[in-house]
């Protein structure tokens, strides 16, 4: 008999085991984590320095900013007061359980309230990894279509929130934030979706409400 | 001695192995390939069509549509008159060589002269899988912002074109082709770059007349 190796499973169930991990060492430290997901360019770094600006002075805040190379994100980032880590991926698509952890213990020993974890750029990889966070936030962009959650269905199925970013240009690129959204409910996820524009403003102060009572 | 398994360089040196496989496929029977890599919503599917419209005339074309699930592009693409292969990657975030070696197939036996596939959206997977294109033809929108190839090397290291899409909303996303440019000389490509916007035209014509060159 030659041994079968299921190589993917092994490591799924091993990410398992590490996001579990992750849950404890959040949660015994009452540190709330956001996983904060979506496209190459779709704004999450804008988004997160919006949050910072507006919910900077009532929490301490931490950023993991994961990045295949670069840290152009961690540097913006540290501009607008949170503590940062640069997380290189070496060329891995995705964060896993096992890579957030060793970031959150790099933050320590004075650990802020809520720690962001920026991920790669990605619709696809992310999705298939938790890592252990109390909050899975996506952000779609409006130039990439409203079809999207048709194309990339797993992320909008694990995702706890939805902030559909710049919505400024929403008539340039005919998007339909009803269209995407019944895309996003025929797979059955509720989540709730805020659609805005952190360069004008619209729709920010619906979301930062929203995220100020789910980390409270 | 517990024997030790290198399974992504096994995986790696299996798809060079397919890759060289589609290489020869293509060269014995005189088909040109191009391998169409970028984010989701980057406009690859636009990019195709105007290929198809514009070049169509003097090329009979086959296209192998690479999604996560889902068959919206395959349906658009057949729509403007190539013989299309659905793809379906089943999670998967990139097409390898195997994968593609079997799209090729399922295209005989009235093979066409040029083989587009358009891979998964994606700018940090596919890079990594060489499929045995003859053209890495790779895609950047504008509103992904123009420093991309800061963030994410390997893509606009292994492309061979770059087309920078959505130009009409440059001066909306800030984007400076030169500075754009510049990232990616810095990393040692000398590519040529089209930017260009399918809605309003602007640029088409240059990357077509190149392409129809590069085909010949």
């Amino acid at each position: 008999m030659i041994p079968v190796l299921d190589v993917k499973a092994g490591l799924e169930a091993e990410n398992e085991i590490y996001a579990e991990e992750v849950h404890r060492f959040c949660k015994d430290r009452g540190l709330f984590l956001i996983n904060l997901m979506g496209s190459p360019g779709a704004g999450k770094t804008s988004l997160l320095t919006e949050i910072l600006d507006h919910l900077g002075a009532d929490h301490s805040f931490g950023v993991l900013e994961a990045d295949v190379d670069s840290d152009v994100d961690a540097r913006t980032v540290a501009a607008h007061g949170a503590k940062v880590v640069q997380l290189h991926t070496n060329g891995s698509c995705h964060m896993d359980a096992r890579m957030t952890l060793e970031g959150l213990k790099a933050l320590e020993p004075d650990l802020p309230q809520i720690v962001i974890l920026e991920n790669v750029g990605n619709l696809v990889c992310p999705a298939e990894f938790d890592v252990g966070a109390n909050l899975k936030l996506m952000i779609l962009s409006v130039p990439e279509g409203d079809d999207k959650p048709l194309k990339y269905p797993l992320m909008f199925t694990v995702s706890e929130c939805l902030v559909i970013s710049k919505m400024d240009t929403a008539p340039i690129f005919d998007f339909d934030v009803d269209r995407c959204l019944s895309h996003v409910r025929a797979l059955g996820n509720q989540m709730p979706c805020f659609p805005l524009s952190v360069k004008t403003g619209e729709g920010s102060d619906e979301f930062l409400a929203w995220l100020k009572e789910v980390v409270a």
